[in-house]
């Protein structure tokens, strides 16, 4: 284990991700990546609550990666995992059964990078030699948390983005598979003042932007190092304004600088408005995309900013601003 | 680092515990440990919402600690916190100016060993020198959140808890300081299907239990082993419960079996009914009181197993039982 800078980890022993699942709501499945998803749910109610029908996709993410990984849960020494509902209620209720030593980490939706870099913390310092770690969203339990109850039918703004219903789970290990978690960037709380939750991503990218100017600070590297430097869930007017902020710091774009939550929805679905997010967002995106570009050799490198909105209804309804958060992994094939 | 069985963390550098802010609201500062805690707030409100006071408290811990540990913010490299709020919004509001790389946890009222657990795998790993770790509760954004608002004037029953009105962090670094946090036994989710938020005890004692029993199978450690073994908040009816869920084990207690919930409180302060709850408790009691006592030589070692009770309102009112985890920490003073 490397200390790089203030924020950056570099993991030595290069934490193997050895198996995902993947598990996308109807428009995630329509979308232009539904095709690399695992398992796709038609009826993302499932006859019960949202929060139930939530717990079910996580613990379907956590079944498929496991099978995949041809791991039993009695294999894994420990799972890190999120969601946006209140108390984590997802990922506890959701993997109860599963018995395995557990972490809940919370920081919005930057939580998959933020679980991905204790899961390479835990398995580089041999505390772990497989760790579990996902997170969940879903539409209807984030609307009723955070804005609306989607019954109400409440009319949004172009910059509203839809909360992505899904869950991703990775199952890290020592060795196997051809991809590795090589660097983790924790990042800071950065507040710009913005209050309005039709919002989220100008109150996020000053913090993707800072995270991602301090990993490469740390890292020695530039943004041509990586094949895809992806954020979480800016949507398409916080990516304007991580743009600026970059052209800011004096960074030129030309590699290729995306957003999980652009990627997950083609812009003429019905309400995706600025694109995906949640904390299902760029785990989907990650491991049912990148991660297959990095697995076929078809990229080298990846880096992965994930973004939080760390605010809370309470907060919200007490005209407090949003502050965010982004933690950044490095992804990287290995040949061998 | 060695890993012990499957959930125990012994930290071979054994990092240290530099200083800890300790601060307690009225009732926690007329308890028998009143006179242990730094700052003690008169008016928990603070003139405004309690949410805004809750996020002072926390606040106020951090810099207590940071002037203590005689560091600067800049100087940390890592902060690991939780409270029970909704999204985090103690810790992520209340030290957004810190600006110091953050991670947020939860595990409900366990919150402080989880994150004394991976604050001690930080260090001990060389991620980071110097680690901030804390947790705040108060009694009213809690009692708002998960029962009714103190305002209602609700009836409760013997079993109800307290929860404490408070914050505890430390700093952890490689060196200084005579207390080690030695090892970290991470828990798994337990649910006995209680499904009364006034029964917390009896809901959280079975994951008390279970995560004892294989922190000592796991370290080949006896009860005896240490001066005082501590739960977090299982409270009077959860600690007789945990007895004798260890006698089915075949565990004789003879040292100190305690509960920081039993210790923050005297029985007959008024309204604590079963004792302290909330994830104050446990950092006030453990940074206040054990830590004291192995500073002081009249401890040697001391196992806080906190205790978490993973509902959340929703789950409440969807009549869902009520999981539970304890994380448990060792801590020992070293001569030098």
């Amino acid at each position: 284990m490397d200390k790089l800078g203030r924020q950056t980890w570099a993991f030595t022993s290069e934490p193997r991700l050895l198996a995902t699942g993947t598990v996308a709501g109807k428009v995630e499945a329509e979308g232009p990546l539904g095709a690399n998803f695992d398992v796709t749910v038609d009826d993302s109610s499932q006859g019960q609550s949202w929060e139930k029908a939530e717990q079910k996709l996580f613990a379907s993410a956590a079944q498929t990666a496991l099978v995949k990984a041809h791991k039993q849960a009695s294999e894994i020494d420990l799972m890190v995992g999120s969601d946006l509902n209140a108390q984590l209620t997802s990922f506890y209720f959701g993997l109860r059964d599963f018995a395995i030593p557990a972490l809940g980490v919370y920081s919005a939706c930057s939580s998959i990078t933020e679980g991905l870099a204790l899961a390479g913390l835990a398995i580089d310092s041999q505390v772990a030699n497989h760790v579990m770690v996902g997170t969940s969203s879903h539409n209807a339990t984030a609307e009723r948390q955070f804005r609306y109850p989607t019954e109400y039918g409440a009319q949004k703004p172009p910059t509203a983005q839809r909360t992505v219903t899904g869950s991703g789970v990775a199952i890290l290990g020592r060795e196997g598979g051809n991809v590795a978690v090589t660097h983790a960037t924790i990042g800071q709380v950065v507040d710009y003042g913005i209050t309005s939750p039709w919002e989220y991503g100008a109150a996020m990218a000053p913090a993707a932007a800072r995270t991602i100017v301090a990993h490469l600070r740390e890292t020695g590297r530039s943004l041509n190092d990586y094949d895809c430097v992806a954020t979480g869930d800016l949507g398409r007017f916080g990516h304007a304004i991580l743009l600026d902020l970059l052209a800011q710091d004096g960074l030129t774009v030309d590699t290729e600088l995306t957003d999980c939550g652009i990627l997950i929805f083609r812009q003429d679905q019905p309400e995706v408005f600025a694109g995906g997010s949640g904390a299902a967002c760029s785990a989907l995106v990650t491991f049912g995309y990148f991660l297959r570009n990095l697995e076929q050799g078809l990229w080298k490198r990846v880096l992965v900013a994930a973004t939080g909105a760390l605010l809370s209804t309470i907060t919200a309804e007490q005209t407090e601003s949003i502050p965010a958060i982004s933690h950044a992994i490095a992804l990287e094939r290995k040949d061998g």
